[in-house]
């Protein structure tokens, strides 16, 4: 079976590394991400199953667009990957109204109108699969970081919500808590000792693709991810 | 020690018993809601110790200009209770963007510009404590309502975020999961049998009262409440 | 109403401040313990009220004895406190079969047996209130205390099992998360300075109480404490 | 590289699974169960990588002689499934004190002998996988279920501990949460309808290699599996 997905979020980071996985593994795979200077190189070195939509994810009629346009190219889409995020490291005290409201359009509003887009196409086709990337804090709150946590602790609550309501009607949301560092490009150039204690961000996702592919007798909601050496 | 509470989201059930117990235990209150009919009977009722301050949450300077008015009628404030929610009970694809941002503009932002007036009295004053009212759904990722999810988990999010950045500055911040149906005035008429299945909001009321005189020597973070014959 | 309490563990820290607290309650309270040598001081020092019976809660015969000499004196017992632990600061490959065995002896078996007893002098009586004394541990598992981990785990699952059993047959069983140390006579006389990272054990007593006297229709199942400067 | 497994607690249903898959794997296997008759059926269907050592687990020596013989046969064992439980389905007064240990002394205390056997193997090579089975017992506990509910809970509890422990040391420790009723040979017959309702054993074992096989920068300490349609 080939797959059509969207990654929300893309960037240098684990959003590459699922983009080139998809490709790898059959997908053709819709590239989202607010500026389109990064995706367009990003799409033309994967190929033609590639396709750069430079979208804002918390902007509902952006993010029909978006869906149109991989539709268009590649056909209805059963793969979501809601990995955008746009949180200020700030506290209580210290975060503004605006970069708050930010954080939970693009975290949570802008996973909800992807969701939607592609929830649809799965349900009139034969099912299909939502992942959201969260963190530590998605778990945790954080001191220092309430725009994170409220974000983050959103996201996890509509992936529990829509894996309950979703499930049965074949579709699989899963909810993966990244529990520390990923690798970048700089870091893994640092040689060995440092990388243990990164996320390699390719492995990360070789288990987004393991959930995707996951038989439906045994799907997971939830999937921690740490590094060997992490205190948790 | 007499308190200045303000009560955020104050309507006919548990807000007003919250209310009414905070006067009685010789505070003074600020009661939150968006329209003034229902608050100003109750702050007639409550007597010269309540003040009814008609705010949307959702506005960041409506509750600048309610906290104004609190701190001139009672001085600063110590308590607050991030109380109002807004959220349809509607599913994944079923809920408008609409209404879903209404839910995060109610229950997260809305939170979060009350807890920025109110810490900002309270880091000058003596300390202070903030009362989340969560639910089973802050826990618990409910299909069908992906709006009150995503809001609820927030707001648990930054209560977590809260308590451990402003614990050690003397701030108590607490989040309370509500596990059932609260008693409505409508259902205690009902009788005594019916009411064994409800949360009685004058003992919820209780419950917060104790959080506010918790010795900071033994804080709670989480306090969850249900019926004794609750099925959880 | 007055009530006939069993605290087992009772030691010089938590364990006497409830006894103590009970009593003054107007509660009457045997006092298990291991040894007699301390449960016979403290139980002068409470007066007539207090019965110290030494008993190893991990001997289900010494329990039924136990329970019966509490009975005997004071009638049925409406208050149970499973507060023994038992449990080696040891790893994986460092604790002994033994000591494994024994924490969960103490921590596990000792808790059946109590609640077994007072359970059915509940069921018979008007309800009652059956406490667990947890730990950061129970909800966390710690790496270098296994034995410990596994104890304060199964406590906490037998007390969420036992709270959806019977809360419907009105016995409240709640669980106490004790996040931090807890301050010691000695610790105390250090001054004021040190005790701000301690738990105050009467101020737990005063919460153990909180949860006795809940109202049913607003029954907590775990109660988290921790110091107001604890890092979590 | 070839893995030495254990898997403690082998029957005709998940058990026979994992031997099954972790042979095709290229896996030798040692085979613990109480009872020797169905194991000897096993281990010859399965061939010369399979070993049927009659061991019951709750018993530290038999433990010691069992992973002994697998050493002899297949040399240091790198990977262990902690997979035995005796647990009665039996409420906080009708569970007897002996069937209450018996849960305790399988589930808890055999997984520690089994683990200590295995762990020193890794330790003085290069590593290896220690797996728990659970169930959603293991995070709620289960009202009428009071020993299943201590310990599946303890299980839990030395999975979090032993890996945070182990990880840094390189032992992947993860605990799999079993969310439903796992398929049947003879369920398997009753045709598809049915069997939508079910985990598939085949699937849970390729789950559970899935997690032998994870890079360890990216381990998971938890996996919880469900059917799609299971309500949760």
């Amino acid at each position: 079976m080939t797959h059509t997905a969207v990654i929300a979020g893309v960037g240098p980071g684990l959003g590459e590394s699922l983009a080139r996985r998809f490709v790898e593994e059959g997908c053709s795979v819709g590239l989202f991400a607010r500026s389109s200077a990064y995706l367009d190189d990003l799409a033309a070195d994967l190929g033609e199953r590639a396709l750069a939509v430079p979208t804002d994810v918390s902007d509902q009629a952006q993010v029909a667009r978006g869906f149109a346009e991989v539709r268009e190219a590649f056909g209805p889409v059963d793969v979501l990957v809601n990995h955008a995020s746009a949180a200020p490291w700030r506290g209580t005290l210290d975060i503004s109204g605006e970069a708050f409201r930010e954080a939970l359009a693009v975290g949570a509003e802008g996973a909800l109108y992807c969701s939607q887009e592609a929830v649809r196409d799965m349900l009139d086709g034969e099912g299909g699969t939502v992942v959201f990337t969260g963190a530590t804090t998605s778990r945790r709150g954080r001191e220092g970081a309430i725009g994170f946590s409220a974000a983050k602790f959103a996201a996890r609550g509509m992936a529990e919500s829509m894996a309950r309501e979703l499930g049965p009607e074949g579709i699989h949301v899963a909810h993966v808590v990244i529990d520390g560092q990923i690798l970048t490009p700089g870091a893994r150039e640092q040689g060995d000792r440092r990388t243990e204690t990164f996320l390699d961000p390719d492995e990360i996702a070789r288990e987004y693709w393991h959930l995707i592919e996951q038989d439906r007798s045994t799907w997971t909601l939830e999937l921690d991810l740490r590094p060997h050496v992490e205190s948790f």
